[in-house]
């Protein structure tokens, strides 16, 4: 059978978690939570078990859980949203990121996609027969724009950008949005989609939202992620914030594509919107970074800035000169941890000896792969 | 913006369940069931939702979920599976149908729909950039084979059938299967997909499934649903059986599409399984479709033949001769019930003055749309 995808090979997350499982290992690789979900929240979803919740909600999400989010986002970020027309809940980010590049790009457009950049976004331009156009970013992982610049043409449709960045953890600055927004004056046609899951799970400095600039708001399709801002990456929530033009074409795909999204599963982060704020969800997170920093600060290792996400990249560059494909093999075998190498996030495979471990884990299992990466 | 889908529009089942809600109608017209899910079920979600079931299942399905679909395959058909390799877990028969015509249809590719067809096979088509080639079915909605046969070439890639066939309730014979076998003999590559959501909901005549038959089996892509058997539409939990080469290649597109499906409904139903029998169902929908015939039998709708599925189709000749759409928007604004007009199963709106009646209702729902259609 001759494939549509003759590249494009089992997803690293997988292939490393099954790993970890096989050796028995601490799995810090692929980016999921291991403590409980909030109680408040599994409440809800006891409760709701025995309620009219199990039929089809309507295409576009549950009303109620659109009504909610545009009130999350005007608390968030003080824009006004229109729930009918310019929101989608979407089986979790992924199937809201393939949507949109199914919907939106065309046979011999370009996407460009930064690297290093998350896999799933390579398989949906392929299969809209389009050209991926790799850019790399700099050595500190900000966006060189010149570079970003050239790479476009009349021929660009869309630009994927990915902040807080996975799986860098790097975050764009004000500088950065204005470069993009000066780049993308002289290109009326290209969308941006902008995929912020982690945009509650931010430290220092404060995360900006691409929807939310006056210049990109008309030409951006934003995703989020329920399942990573509430710990529950398995319900496969997310949505789309998209002006109605772009999101008329979404819809068409996204009818057919999926129709709608688990029904019980919405309607419980619907109710616990409620309950919840989001500055609590950073707040966790830069706890559990700030621990698993302080764990390895007397290992080998070197720890790389961490802006936001799940995740802390590490140079092991003293430790061994493998490359990182086979290093992370031999993490799980020999030290019992599992990280994921950062050269499969880029195109070329560039290894810069650099890992990323992912710290959404309960305080012990941080402390006790802590243990094991200091014994190296 | 120009449109990637510029003839697809709000499908019919969102057009008429908003107008049965505006109206206040009995909505018979999209298919899912109003009655309360099985207390059984409800219960192993309930207890669930406290248990560590949050977080990502693998990209395949929750593994113990896959073993009890072999199982369930192996008891109702005496087919033997191999979990790993020819079952995925998709959001959705949906999910599933969309996933496997991306995945395997190229461009210039031709597929063959049996009309009346249901709505979700087209745009994956036109979005693969091959040609949906639309062969109507008999007056009586038996497929001609003869006809079909010469729709078929060098250029067609795939043959979907749809089996308890929505919306005409009709099942496919031993001696359909036999034509069919015969016309593939001669077309080595064509791949069959088989969308089989309502296996479980036949009632006089057995059900043949396409992946049991030796001469299809190796060509043959099979799509359920646990949300149509089990009377959870709102889950979005169906499968996928295929031989392992073209699983490999869905597979490759699935991780992209979706990555996972919904963890906790997942759970819920591989409990389920060892609990519920599949006879039930159809037993269940047997009544259901008795009791709904029995009261429209003093009505002046004339009952066409169901030998499964969720619904009856009958017609209105003797009514109005009025096309079926304004019928049934007039049908929901004086006398208060929803159905689906079937010329929107047609690509060329062949209108024989036919309407579906969804009766996955509980009794009293029934009872009522029963008055209210005799009162016409
Ligand atoms: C969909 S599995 C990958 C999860 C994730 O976001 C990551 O590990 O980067
Ligand atoms: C996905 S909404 C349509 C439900 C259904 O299967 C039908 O009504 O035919």
């Amino acid at each position: 059978f001759m494939s549509k995808l003759p590249n494009i090979s089992t997803s690293i997350f997988t292939v490393m978690s099954k790993m970890a499982a096989e050796y028995n290992a601490i799995n810090l690789s692929q980016g999921f939570p291991n403590f409980p979900v909030d109680e408040r929240l599994t409440a809800i979803v006891a409760k709701l078990a025995k309620e009219n919740v199990h039929q089809y909600t309507p295409m576009s999400g549950y009303p109620p859980l659109l009504s909610k989010i545009a009130v999350l986002i005007q608390n968030s970020y003080q824009r006004t949203v229109h729930p009918e027309t310019e929101l989608l809940v979407t089986a979790g980010a992924t199937q809201g990121i393939f949507t949109t590049i199914l919907a939106l790009v065309k046979t011999n457009d370009e996407v460009i996609i930064l690297d290093p950049s998350y896999d799933c976004y390579e398989a949906p331009v392929l299969l809209s027969q389009a050209t991926p156009i790799r850019v790399t970013l700099n050595d500190d992982y900000t966006p060189n724009w010149k570079i970003i610049e050239n790479a476009c043409s009349s021929k660009t449709k869309m630009i994927i950008i990915n902040n807080p960045h996975n799986p860098t953890g790097k975050i764009l600055t004000e500088s950065d949005f204005e470069a993009l927004e000066m780049l993308l004056e002289k290109y009326p046609d290209i969308v941006l989609l902008s995929d912020e899951v982690y945009e509650y799970i931010t430290f220092e400095e404060k995360h900006i939202s691409a929807h939310t600039r006056e210049k990109l708001l008309n030409r951006c399709v934003m995703v989020s992620s329920f399942g990573k801002s509430f710990h529950v990456t398995g319900w496969k929530i997310g949505y789309l914030v998209a002006p109605d033009y772009l999101m008329k074409e979404i819809k068409k795909v996204h009818q057919f594509l999926v129709f709608s999204v688990n029904s019980i599963c919405q309607v419980a982060i619907s109710a616990y919107l409620d309950l919840v704020s989001t500055a609590e969800i950073g707040e966790l997170y830069q706890e559990k970074r700030d621990y698993f920093r302080q764990l390895l600060k007397n290992s080998r290792f070197k720890l790389m800035p961490c802006e936001g996400t799940y995740f802390q990249v590490v140079s092991y560059e003293t430790i061994s000169n493998e490359n990182d494909v086979a290093f992370c093999k031999r993490l799980i075998i020999e030290y019992g941890v599992a990280a994921i190498p950062i050269s499969t996030f880029y195109d070329d495979g560039k290894d810069l000896k650099l890992i990323r471990f992912c710290f959404a884990k309960d305080n012990a299992t941080l402390e006790e792969a802590g243990k094991r990466l200091c014994a190296i």
